[in-house]
């Protein structure tokens, strides 16, 4: 299978673009990668490899790009041209740390959609204290979305799951302000009615107080919901963290008793080190489009390109499309 | 000034309930206390005071019982009779405890709306890091909202700020998914717009991720976001402080490490004491309405009856009414 990678995107590209690039041919014998990207720049970083071909493309698409308008006028960049190779056959899919706007829509407008889907999502899996993680979709590729489009994702959520974390019924649950029936706003008391009659393990109404305790595997809401919730669970938990570095060096015996600690809270920070779950989906495209975090090291970008080439392996989108068609 | 308390409201009443009131008839010279609920059930933590008035209520809402109906049926109930001695005079203002759905559902048909608010929304002060705290508003007294609402949040929020806060200018922000002028769903687009025509000091749109450093004095939203935020944070809080436990007791090193940093993380628990902060306050209503948390303590209480206080003090709803009536 073929991968293509952008090897210029994300706070810490090339670098770790290159180097998460290389990992993942280490660990995986059965992919070939194709490196888009400024050439001289990624020199640095690159080793030669038989699976490795590197492609020089002169622009870069930056984070602060206007999206739609960057994926049309610059053409020569590593974004633009990866996606390319994915629409062309090329690739089988992509992986980008850059702008998310600008691959959300050099996906719609150059991947394109599953025929039946009429809104992609975007979904990735969360940290939760029992290590397992749980998805969330859509994470802001729509920010009003209708009932309809909230049934798909939880099609697609639930196929992913299946297929690519390998539960065998996955719990999926409809992000809500209370866990009785009858309760949220106009959007998601619509949406409970439509997926209380899909094929699926619905669990109903769940509250955004328990997601860390993983009260579903998958967790269904719009995108601006979505996206509020993972901006305030990354603010609070920040902020949290500031406040225990203070606490820790407020005196010389709290510092002393960090060093005591350290152990037992390094396990903590590994447990919700979001490097270990790879990248955000773009779920309902036709081919995978993965985006990893803007903040991303090699290893995110390795556990990126991973989850790529399971979704891959396991024909999420053709399950997608032929679960669509169904309904 | 008169103060209506629901004695039998809240998980830790009568007792908290009865001994906060107590401790403010203490602290506060100038207030007097009808004390609402079961005789019998209180008794044992009343003690007799001057200002103090106990009336004898037989029945009891329910944090389960079914909010419209209760505030309709119980009509012996504490919680009703506090609201109807805001209603016809008897009292200023009134703080409960108790079901949140009931005491919205008793203050809106009992108390009644302010003429020109359209919707009535529910306030808290939130901690941050620097201890100051922001207002957030709505968090649920209505999911679905309209542009129009939004405005009259910004409008009650920034009436409470200056007059309740005693901030000179508060900073009011809309809570959105991006920072730029463009970004949100229809709802936050189209409130954006109106926001920035109000004559007060608009900080345009905020992330959720910047909230706990206190990007804005007054937050506004939809109650179905602002209740979705609100949970999300108390859920990751609470998520990260059993893992933090977790972490502390995974070796006698730990143990000792905690031992030591002790006073250090115990100033971060003050610093994120909801109970410092008051209750959440019914804005638009004609009278003050209080909700405290369920789970109050009397020092909870306490502060959710000077909060009461301060309101009448302060004519926060005459200036409501007559700030809208302007508009």
């Amino acid at each position: 299978m073929k991968l293509a990678v952008d090897g210029m995107g994300g706070d810490n590209a090339p670098q770790a673009a290159v180097e998460g690039a290389l990992q993942a041919l280490e660990s995986f014998q059965d992919i070939e990668i194709l490196l888009y990207g400024h050439a001289e720049k990624m020199k640095p970083y690159i080793k030669e490899h038989p699976r490795l071909t590197v492609i020089h493309c002169e622009e870069i698409v930056e984070g602060d790009d206007d999206p739609a308008r960057a994926v049309r006028r610059k053409k020569d960049s590593s974004m633009t041209r990866m996606l390319e190779a994915v629409t062309d056959g090329t690739a089988d899919a992509c992986v980008s740390a850059g702008n998310t706007g600008a691959l959300m829509a050099g996906g719609l407008f150059k991947v394109g959609r599953i025929d039946g889907v009429s809104r992609p999502a975007l979904a990735t899996t969360l940290p939760t204290l029992d290590g397992q993680g749980f998805l969330m979709l859509d994470l802001g590729a729509n920010a009003d979305a209708k009932p309809e489009n909230l049934v798909q994702y939880a099609i697609m959520g639930d196929i992913y799951a299946k297929k690519v974390r390998g539960i065998s019924t996955p719990r999926v649950g409809l992000l809500n302000i209370g866990t009785e029936d009858k309760k949220g706003n106009e959007l998601t008391k619509a949406s409970f009615e439509l997926m209380k009659e899909l094929p699926l393990q619905f669990e109903g109404n769940i509250e955004a107080r328990e997601l860390l305790n993983r009260v579903a595997d998958v967790v269904v809401t719009d995108g601006f919901t979505g996206n509020m919730v993972l901006k305030t669970i990354e603010g609070t938990a920040g902020a949290l963290f500031d406040m225990l570095k203070e606490a820790f060096t407020s005196s010389t015996k709290a510092k002393l008793g960090y060093v005591l600690a350290k152990d037992g809270l390094r396990t903590l920070k590994t447990k919700l080190d979001y490097s270990e779950y790879g990248g955000a989906a773009l779920f309902g495209l036709k081919s995978p489009v993965i985006k990893a975090h803007g903040s991303s090291n090699a290893r995110a970008i390795y556990n990126a390109i991973k989850q790529a080439k399971i979704m891959v392996e396991h024909d999420v989108c053709a399950t997608i499309q032929h679960t669509i068609t169904k309904q």
